[in-house]
């Protein structure tokens, strides 16, 4: 089989594309390394010294004896899709590619318009052209747990029952996203697929995806293969930028009280559930919805865990919480959305966050010097109801 | 008080405009006539021979002897909308001006892209510079009952209370709007006016409108002071192309079955509507939510209604359903939106359908030759499922 992977330069697509190609796929793929310049623009870069891409690709076809194709260019000209669709005929396209940083969406009007419009035309494209050129073809969306927001009900994978006034209708669950122009681009992404499905019956898993963490996955055998790690307040989730702060010996901050809630999965993991999507292809037609993620944590006890991981490594470290430059609910609040499709496609979680803590830490512990070229990234810059700071 | 209105030279826009100069507000008018242009693209033209903005903003101001100021620009440059917004300060801003056509939004990728992006570009960038230079500013958006689709449930002004496996949480009703991309882009607006409101404060009224008929108003008293009329499959609504063809002669020509229930709003009422707003700011912090008509009537109805008016006035035409080009729901099916919140602030319907259709078709008749020089473009060129015949 025949997989295209957009956004294969990235901290998922990476590792993904040499999993899959470590199967025996046919593995393309697609990145412009908008990313990178992304990440140097807000003035940091990855704790792990990442190659190029194409560095990458070569070790990997040193190592591991298989080839993975490449496709340079920028998923917004349909041009571009259309001739990588109808070149490489794929009969799976994992869509990864996307401007992915909440805080980079409330930097200024340009940023807003850049992310949802680098999404939402991406999308559009994808679309339209596995319509035009590969309609039997599976479209694997990298979506959020963040669309969601944090309901006072349980989240459905997808669709429920709505009763209102003495009538029922199975509807989608109203997403009402984390109130930044990124979680809502990713909104919007959904609905356009769903629309795919229904008009062009294109057959699509959209997935809500947890908080990824982690340094490690079977193929990254070789400093020529590290994935990348943002710290920085702009693009490292919170859990990174707590493992930055532990190896420097600075405070942990969470945000706020630290209530927050967030599902969250290892890449490892996260890996396993992309397959287990490209092995089970949903029906003609149809726009299947899986909340992928492993555990909940919330942002005080992931500093906690990192504080108790990190002093086990000899990292030692304190929490001292500070003002939320974001607009969200931090106060402890109900959570508890549903995940059962992966599990029931045979999912089994492998790598838990304490354990994987570890050997973060391990692995930044080697590349400290980098997270001190850049420290000074690694506080809020970025501010929900003010201008930057940047 | 000082109203923006964006959209001026549009449908709704110029006689709005006129009605609320007339009422005394101190108006300014936007519109960089891209209607006219998109509406020559498809091959057609408004049937009310208008005039050019500057044309029509000076016959206005020689017969009610007010002026309306008028800035002409692109709500998707930033630069502009800043630049209005700090040299107007407008109490309220109501936002028309963006692309409003099913049709046109399903031609190909292009004018999928380009109907997103115009809508959701000049949405962020009003929400931006409302919240930068008048954030007290009231923005009154113009949205679709087709966000919300046709689901088997009533559908609530707004949100509605969710019970999910014994809990309860209040949230924006689902909006599985029509398929097509244009009533997606208005369901990513009204979110992202949502979230502006709950980030930054902001106090919005998003209308989601039936579909609104009608050539009259009390401000239309001239040739000069003509409203736009379009029929063409592209832009015309199903009652204006029945008009149409009612008044070629033609065979009216309902899609598919004709059970497709619509709402449906005079050109009169909508305007007293939109005055209803500007007069009852929502609070600061509150996105309100209008379902905004009167009755509601199916495609086949309409239709019929148009024969018997047109048959007293000696339009003797037929009805015959032709193949849906689009993909949606027309078996007869349930359609219950509520509206009450316009009814609580005074809004008593004026005109109806049935009446409203007498004085179009008179109308229409005068500009017969109009019609005929187009006519090939009434029947439908754009197919959900099929490459468009343009």
């Amino acid at each position: 089989m025949r997989i295209l992977v957009t956004g294969a330069d990235g901290y998922i697509g990476f590792p993904l594309s040499m999993h899959l190609a470590t199967r025996g796929f046919d593995v393309v793929g697609v990145d412009n390394y908008l990313r990178r310049k992304w990440v140097a623009e807000v003035g940091s870069h990855s704790a792990t010294p990442i190659r190029s891409m194409m560095e990458r690709w070569s070790a990997f076809e040193r190592i591991f004896g298989k080839k993975i194709s490449f496709e340079y260019g920028d998923l917004t000209n349909y041009g571009f899709v259309q001739y990588v669709l109808d070149k490489y005929k794929p009969e799976t396209v994992i869509y990864l590619g996307q401007q992915a940083s909440a805080p980079f969406s409330m930097i200024d009007v340009d940023h807003a318009v850049l992310t949802q419009m680098n999404n939402l035309v991406g999308t559009l494209n994808i679309l339209h052209a596995i319509h035009e050129v590969v309609p039997c073809c599976h479209l694997i969306k990298l979506g959020s747990m963040g669309e969601y927001g944090s309901p006072n009900v349980d989240i459905p994978e997808g669709f429920f029952e709505v009763e209102y006034k003495g009538r029922k209708d199975t509807l989608l669950f109203p997403r009402q996203a984390f109130d930044d122009w990124y979680h809502w681009s990713k909104v919007y992404d959904s609905d356009n697929i769903l629309m795919a499905c229904r008009v062009w019956n294109l057959s699509a898993t959209d997935i809500m995806q947890g908080v990824v963490y982690g340094t490690r996955t079977d193929e990254i055998v070789d400093e020529a293969l590290l994935t990348r790690f943002d710290f920085d307040a702009v693009f490292g989730t919170a859990i990174n930028r707590f493992c930055a702060q532990a190896v420097l010996g600075h405070i942990l901050t969470p945000y706020g009280t630290g209530g927050q809630k967030r599902p969250v999965i290892s890449l490892r993991d996260t890996i396993q559930c992309f397959v287990l999507a490209v092995d089970n292809q949903p029906l003609e037609g149809e726009y299947r919805v899986f909340n992928q993620f492993d555990e909940i944590y919330s942002i005080g006890g992931m500093a906690q865990m990192v504080m108790a991981v990190g002093k086990k490594l000899g990292f030692d470290t304190k929490i001292e919480n500070i003002e939320n430059p974001r607009v969200e609910d931090e106060q402890v609040h109900y959570y508890n959305p549903i995940h059962e499709k992966l599990y029931k496609l045979g999912f089994v979680a492998t790598h838990r966050l304490e354990y994987e803590l570890e050997s973060m830490l391990t692995d930044l512990g080697k590349y400290r010097d980098r997270i001190v070229e850049k420290e000074e990234y690694i506080l809020p810059t970025v501010y929900w109801r003010e201008p930057a700071i940047l």
